[in-house]
């Protein structure tokens, strides 16, 4: 059976530092993310021509799943935790040889570093390939969205109180109440009385939600 | 730096037997593959729910290139071979890690089998994850095509007496023609005069190109 070894080229840094709010799809939040080359790629040549693109793909690594969870079935969070999906009809973490597939918008060019936005990719999350997006191969608006159609309902609206909104800088707000208008609980928590924290960008965020409204009750810098 | 092994989950199958000829992108043409998985990954239940979408992605392995062949360039066979682009603005497949990325057409889901379209994989080529395609995050046609742009253009238009037509199965005649329009040429070749062979489902054929003709001159079933 072939095999081999891949390694990281590049590591993503940006604000999202836990699992808990990290957006389940690419492109649903303006996030900005700094992608950070390996020496050995970090060469301004390897990237000419690609400011021509709008956007690239990263293949990357679920990092944090340990090697050898394969199960045939996994319960997608958007369904509620209760609904089993095959494995390879989902874009579940769970899954062999652990490959994350992103299309992300490409903002900047510098050397060693693409500066992106919208990566739905963890802070430190290893990167094993970047592609550009090539629209006329790529994209298929026509394509069925089969269960995953339900991921684009539930979005919340976010309240926040001036005097907490002044807490933090306004870029930071922003991309905020876009992770948060995703609804970053686990489905199958719908206890509307929970108070939720969310850690971004140096601060923990409380939050609780009543549907269809995400009420922030708190904003804490970090030490 | 994070590294680790992975191996393939299945294998693929069609009538795309040599490079020569193989499409450059996946979707240009109909050519049926069948996806056969390992033992490990067989179960059906492993598909559940993949059969509410329409095209699902290949994360395959360009295992043909060897190992270490990195350069921080490459020169695109579509841009005429001589100009130089950053191995990260294309889809070379002289790149870090050898991961190739295909969207195909699902066509049947069988016990340790997908049916798929429009692949532009080998026969062969090591697989190493299925993803449904989610058109919401996946789908960009606003996208700017880059230089890839130049890839739509040139499309042949093939001629093929009844004759030689007639030595063929009607069905691989069509994806031939498919095929044959994308220009399997060289595209630092353009001596009209040069007659080229491919191989394709168990026959040679063989063609000259009178831009923008090409007239296939022979079909020979393979011993």
């Amino acid at each position: 059976m072939f095999s081999y070894t891949i390694r990281q080229i590049a590591q993503i840094h940006n604000d999202l530092i836990e699992k808990f709010g990290t957006p389940r799809q690419s492109g649903l939040t303006s996030i900005r993310s700094e992608i950070v080359f390996e020496d050995e790629f970090s060469d301004l040549n390897c990237f000419r021509g690609l400011e021509d693109f709008s956007h690239i793909w990263l293949i990357w690594g679920f990092s944090q799943v340990p090697e050898d969870t394969f199960s045939p079935t996994v319960r997608p969070p958007r369904l509620g935790g209760n609904v089993r999906k095959g494995v390879f009809a989902t874009r579940s973490p769970f899954r062999p040889n652990r490959l994350g597939l992103s299309v992300v918008r490409l903002e900047e060019i510098k050397p060693g570093m693409l500066v992106v936005s919208g990566a739905d990719l963890m802070d430190g999350t290893p990167i094993f390939d970047i592609k550009p997006y090539i629209p006329y191969a790529d994209s298929i608006p026509e394509a069925s969205n089969g269960w995953a159609l339900a991921t684009t309902s539930g979005i919340l609206d976010v309240v926040i109180p001036q005097n907490i909104a002044d807490t933090i800088p306004n870029e930071k707000l922003d991309v905020l109440i876009e992770l948060l208008a995703q609804d970053p609980r686990p489905q199958y928590q719908s206890n509307a009385e929970r108070i939720y924290t969310m850690s971004y960008g140096g601060f923990e965020v409380s939050f609780y939600v009543e549907n269809p409204k995400l009420y922030i009750t708190k904003i804490v810098k970090r030490n």
